[in-house]
């Protein structure tokens, strides 16, 4: 073959690939803003012995783990993170949004299955769906307004997910009760919307808990202190569980991660 | 022997096992059905040292176990599971159905000591029995008339188990006054009803639960509404336990969990 | 020596065992039936290196463990159970009766340190004791003489054990108070009395429950309906706990026991 | 050297042993019964592969261990307990008493060093000091003279430990209701002063629970009927936490104990 | 090179590591005494399988564990305590100060990865940050003043950390109402100013907890009686968690606890 053929066809490959990129990238895009996705959370600890391994079956093990990922970049949103040192009985958290359910399974199965996942313990999952607002539309126009405000650009640092089960009461009470209960919620945290990002999750019947409220921020003091004015609301009286766990970690591309894992 | 004879002996062990498969079949149906029946729900952790086996000794086991299923298939519905990364602290689920709880256990020890069941630890055991309905009787027509619309045909993806426990006050009202929480329990339900499966076991004392219910969809956003219309109603304040675990996988021939196991 | 004398001690001998069989069953019915005696229940888990292990040296192990419980046969009542497959964190389950406790350590730790010993976790240890009854002496005439209907006879496949814990305010409750309540209980549980042995010991003190409820029957579908009915009751809000765990199992004898564990 | 030399210097060795063992049984007995001094009970948990290792290495083990019990004699009063077969989760317990915590501390570092050590598992710490009498000053004469009645000389055969947590509004009692109530607990408690040793040790702060009671008993029966008494009486009400766990064992010297991990 | 010269790097260099060191030691009492600062407690518990290696090797992971405390030192403050034979599930436990949660996380992470770092089991994690005073400032002028009282001098032996989590109520009362009970309870710790030294740290959000108290002392019998006053306030019944665990230990510096490790 001609080297200009060549070449060409490594332009049309390029071409190609940043095609694809882009594609990927507008889907994972879709999959993270647009209600009716699936999200699943799951943690897990390092068996002990990944450590004794020797680096090169470590490197192979990674490898492996990675093909997996990229497997799977067209399909999912799959977000990685090191809890390790701010979370115990967790080392690193997957974060996947999909369309079903099913293929969150099937990319989840296939990773345990890797070099790197025989040497994984599941410590937690949760799973969850992204739904419409819920209260916001009886909002007020002034409220709803505050909260388009845009959150502070640029990536950010800290990840946090604190799951959620509300008590019988809260789901008694009608609309109208949860509307105000939330609205006085959603003034309380106010003040942050620009420094923490905040996501949704539903999970009641998906798991053990009602929600997933999945947080990320370059602030943790930020952070904390969106906790402290949520607390301080009366819908926090129906919060029969909040956390127990909180995972909290710090947000990490798979390279990063799997180097960590690698040395 | 001739290739004729030969021929007919295999016709006729084909038709045998026609006739036979009919027999399991029906037995199945019946099993699945009727009220009387003892089910039991047995969660797995595939222990961590079963994906260090060479493939061969797996396949050999797998072989070994899959032998076991089918010396019961007569006797005993059995269901396969895939719990791996949408649920924690399990990797399969079966379910089994039989006239007598002695039999399931059969055939649960002679599954765990297997080359499979050696590497398996029980996370959990759930057991119920079907019985017929306690409070439709009691409904008004037009709800038990609702309550008979078929469900959609065709296999599902998802199953979902959820153990619960009354409070003792739950037990303690008298019936007419659970027929009636029920009653609104059931018409809250009614939604779902096409695409939502449901069966129920009672397991006051076979286990630390007093029902287990038991789901299959292929909508996950449906099973998910339907658990939130049901935790709106006032029987959930008598739920002292909803879940905890919530055991949630896929529905896998004995064969494809097998596949995933062996590779 | 001639073969007239060595017939003659052959027969002197099996009398004397005969005797001392005759000897060992009578003390055992009277460790059964009589108050004041301790009991202990002791579940174990096998640990998974057990099943690693060539099988000469399992049978060597098992025979090692009979030799226990033949040593113990005279002073000890001694029952045997498989819970694999019916209840979880729990394969085998034994019941020992003795005038001392310290007779029942004693063969435990005996057990333990043998070659099937070694290979057994501990997960769940219940002590207690038979007393006179509590409450009966104050019931009226005609349901004393209810409760003296003889159970169905013949040999029971199932055995469950549910500890319980009464609340604070049981034990406040004056004598009269609680010998109403225990009345009510009483007359639910007599639709059963002839297809489920019951049998009670006291544990405040000696274990973290007040006491064991220990069931025998082979009809698990009216063991249930028992427990329904027992749950109705209003003793049963003063239940703090009940079963957690429910220990369920097969009645099983040493040789069927040790069967399973060494094949 | 001559031989009466020798003999004379045997006489001197012996007598400072007698006087050190004086000493040293002195200080155990006022460490036993005066005021202000630390109690820790640490529950073990033998690891499975204990029992794998040859004889003689865990021989040797122990000989170590033992060693670090002579070390400690003058300063520790130390005793021994066997668990196993009546507790769950725990094999063998070491109740230590000492002047400071550090030395508490130091000792079992030590021990935890040995070869015995390093395959015990520490399943519970309790850490208590033991304190004048809260209430016993303000209670009538006549009770106070019963509680001066001497309990049964000669040694005990059981050793019970139960932690105790009082709940909030236990603590917001002011002094004369906690000591009306506490008088109707010794009350309950005085016919079995005789047959039950009790001893407690104050906790708040130095662990999770606010008392540890410790008892000693030839007599089980009492001892269970001496708990019913107790939780018959108002204050038990305001235990949050009574066990969990009960620890229960027999007494052991060391020898004894050491018999039974070396066989 | 010349001696002189030699010896004058010398004499530069260890000026540069007193200069180095004052400057180290100057961050280190910011760290642990301004407002904004982060704190990680981080417990331990040593894999069983530490203990059955070669010395040799001990010594060389220990070695790499001291170069990561080293590595850090100027950025963070780093202590070190342990916590085996008087806390369970903790043998040691490790207190980070930085002014970003991020930096603690490498510390740790690359601790972990060290060869000592792979036989700890990370058993809690509890995170927190350092705030000016809450209700300080509201408190009248006589209380402030005797808050200002210095503490007793020199080390202190031991050192406690107590996790609360406050109920839903405590959050809903105004803050005129939660500086009513905060007087209250600061007056009924001000006997053990002197000899207890105490510092909280705010969690909300940041772990499962609200606060962590953090205490060091060398008299366990004042601190014992502090926690009893704080038990006996009213505020004490909003602590819908206290401890649980309660994490005890022995301050020790880095050597003294590397020292334990490698014997």
């Amino acid at each position: 073959m001609s080297v200009q053929r060549l070449n060409l066809m490594g332009a049309v490959y390029a071409m190609a690939c940043i095609v694809a990129g882009t594609a990927i990238a507008e889907e994972r895009d879709k999959l993270l803003s647009e209600p009716g996705v699936y999200g699943n959370f799951s943690a897990f600890q390092i068996y002990h012995d990944w450590w004794n391994m020797d680096k090169a079956v470590r490197l192979a093990a990674i490898s492996e783990a990675k093909a997996v990922f990229d497997k799977y970049r067209d399909k999912l949103a799959i977000d990685t993170f090191l809890l390790r040192g701010l979370s115990d009985h967790a080392d690193v958290m997957v974060r996947v949004h999909a369309r079903e359910l099913g293929d969150i399974q099937s990319f989840l199965v296939d990773l345990l299955a890797t070099g790197v996942g025989k040497h994984l313990n599941t410590t937690l999952v949760l799973n969850g769906m992204t739904k419409k607002a819920n209260y916001v539309p009886a909002f007020p126009d002034a409220l709803k307004n505050d909260l388009k405000a845009p959150s502070d650009p640029g990536p950010d640092t800290y990840a946090i997910v604190i799951p959620i089960r509300k008590d019988a009461e809260w789901w008694g009470l009608d609309q109208d009760k949860r509307t105000a209960l939330m609205q006085e919620h959603t003034e309380a945290a106010l003040p942050y919307l620009k420094t923490v990002k905040r996501k949704l999750y539903h999970s009641s019947g998906l798991d053990d808990v009602d929600f997933i409220t999945y947080f990320e921020t370059s602030r943790m003091d930020d952070f904390h202190q969106l906790i402290i004015a949520l607390e301080k609301v009366k819908e926090n009286k129906h919060n029969r569980r909040f956390g127990h766990p909180t995972l909290i970690g710090t947000v990490r591309s798979w390279d990063e991660l799997f180097g960590t894992l690698g040395r």
